[in-house]
């Protein structure tokens, strides 16, 4: 084996990886390895008395989602599919049962795996290797809506996702961990100049220190810059958190918990179109209707919708700085009016929606710089945050 | 006109912008303000004398760029373009002046813009206003092969680009300063625990203090965060930088500068693949043909090639956890082999690139996941790093 081979090579210095620390399983670590044992003990007891053994998880699919205001997300529903051992299914079964053992002994090692790394990590499993990434990650998606039935989450089983994404900058102490000593980390979102604090893949382990009012999502770098250059988040008593399009998961998470952990309000500032209205704000706020088991622990439902709203341009008279409504834009929009039980539940959404179509145009949050630079910091900003209440819900 | 009418209604509290740091002009503001203070002087001076003012732009294109190995990257021709006013230029004509003008401006105020928000500023100039960004865009572009010429980039033309992207972990004290008080700022780079710090859009205004041995540029979001987490940086005494695919120019700057300011050499540790060496890696090292103008200050040609190889994949016994190339791979590679001034005058990477063509398969970095999780930590990057002068140049 060329691995073998390679291991009995002297080590060049460099090639001593540190000691990482002390392994320090919190509760939910314990409740995952809790979960994957017992998991895996029914499927032995099964074995042990010549019954075929068999996998429940939960039917992943709109037809098995609800939405309630109260709730504020889409959750999953009670259907459940069953994935019995036969000769056609032996192959699946033990990948799912590989992968969940993958999984307990990143937990134990403090380590993790990006969804890639899992998937080469099954090229040593001799027929029981996956063969293309998409058969891994369906597992994988079915593993992580089994335990968030537990109240826990993919990033709880140790599979990181690639993309992390997000920004953030203000008054915010992020409390993190040394990886290699476990000695505390205070990370002060306000000391990085014209830089930013890089969020990281997975955020389940952060703490957080801040007195800020609220957390400004915005979703263009261009915009994140001008208000983190110019300090926005001083004067207005904030905390700056860059999206980039659509937020990642790991972006969404750290809102949720830190607008949770510190009973924050999320405030969110993003294009004037159906795409930053009914994907960027819309999936931030309540989820994806194609990923229930996971909205529980990504949506934030506590966040509302600051602008670019379509009554925006008329008030800040920004008509000459619009664009036409595309044809995907108006589908796009038309479907959230139709089928998005979210804009469904919403009577002001479906009056700017309505609103929208009728002007036909759309407005980046950019298109204030019609009035100048930093029209959107001496003015936009501060007038809007005088009545949140007035936000879009 | 609505601003005036909202700026005489009583400010909020959130409404105080801060000061911003006393404007301190450096060697290179002065340059920018005498290029466009002398631009604006001959069109003066030829309006005065009664003769049609004339403005002179490098050619963009790839008919105007040569490429010498001892230079580096791909520089910009003698080709230059006139731009006469008449009644059918009188229009771009006025905007290119605009634009210079707002760039002084802006360098005077210690401000910026992105493409973006200039071409939204555009729509307060009467007849004079941009339809569309790609009209802006292409003045910006003229603008800046002019000033290239004088050695100053856009960024201090103080044109931003709206992407960022990087982010940075490892033996490196970035030197910022406060944008509001000009107070020094240092930011540990070892500091951020599993986040790390995200680069500016803007580096020019940065400096370095580092000890590290080499800079590793990665391409992909999942090795930089298993280098970060497990401290690579400590046991390799380097910088890592993650580029997210093709580095944008304020990757490629931040890495540029340190490597010139810091002497030390960048390793570029990205997917064997057509696109991971033709696109990623040759932009970062020489820069691209159609920009021909900007390379000067974003290419890094200190940059080599650590790998994933093509010789890796056999070294590694990585075969099976390959992909076929696809149709758009081939024809990668065969453009590189065939037009590429770059390949073309590097004996190995042709070599490489048709070994490559011969085995018609790509191998992603995380491939090497199949021997564990941390092999690429444990084996493969020391054994790489003992000998550097090996990587593909």
């Amino acid at each position: 084996m060329a691995k073998r081979r390679k291991k009995t090579e002297p080590a060049a210095s460099v090639s001593q990886p540190l000691k990482r620390a002390p392994r320090q399983l919190d509760e939910k670590d314990v409740k995952t390895l809790k979960l994957i044992g017992s998991t895996a003990e029914r499927v032995r007891t099964s074995i042990d008395r010549r019954t075929l053994p068999e996998l429940r998880f939960p039917t992943r699919s709109l037809g098995n989602v609800r939405y309630q205001t109260e709730v504020g997300y889409f959750e999953l529903g009670k259907g459940r599919k069953a994935r019995a051992l036969s000769v056609n299914t032996v192959k699946s079964f033990a990948q799912t049962l590989r992968l969940m053992s993958i999984s307990k002994e990143m937990v134990e090692n403090n380590d993790f795996a990006t969804k890639r790394e899992a998937y080469y990590v099954s090229k040593n499993w001799g027929d029981c290797k996956f063969n293309e990434q998409p058969e891994s990650d369906t597992v994988m998606d079915d593993i992580e809506a089994l335990a968030s039935l537990e109240g826990l989450s993919r990033e709880q089983l140790r599979f990181y996702p690639e993309e992390h994404g997000g920004s953030v900058a203000g008054n915010l102490v992020v409390l993190d961990r040394d990886s290699e000593t476990g000695a505390p980390l205070e990370i002060d979102c306000t000391g990085f100049g014209s830089g930013s604090y890089s969020i990281p893949h997975s955020v389940e382990h952060l703490g957080f220190r801040t007195r800020a009012k609220f957390i400004l999502a915005i979703e263009t770098g261009g915009m994140f810059q001008r208000l983190n250059n110019h300090k926005f988040w001083k004067s207005a008593d904030c905390i700056l958190v860059e999206t980039a399009g659509v937020p990642t998961r790991a972006t969404r998470r750290f809102i949720r918990r830190l607008a949770d952990d510190r009973k924050i309000p999320v405030y969110a500032f993003v294009d004037c179109d159906p795409y930053g209205i009914a994907n960027i704000y819309r999936t931030l706020k309540v989820g994806s209707g194609n990923a229930a088991h996971i909205n529980r622990f990504f949506c934030v439902p506590q966040a509302s919708f600051l602008g670019v709203t379509p009554q925006d341009i008329i008030d800040f008279k920004l008509q000459d700085a619009t664009h036409p409504l595309q044809q995907v834009d108006v589908k796009r929009a038309r479907d959230a009016l139709k089928n998005d039980p979210f804009f469904l539940a919403h009577k002001p959404w479906r009056k700017a929606i309505e609103m929208l179509l009728k002007m036909g145009v759309r407005a980046e949050q950019q298109a204030l710089a019609k009035w100048g630079l930093n029209f959107v910091i001496e003015d936009y900003l501060p007038r809007k945050l005088r009545d949140p209440r007035a936000f879009l819900p």
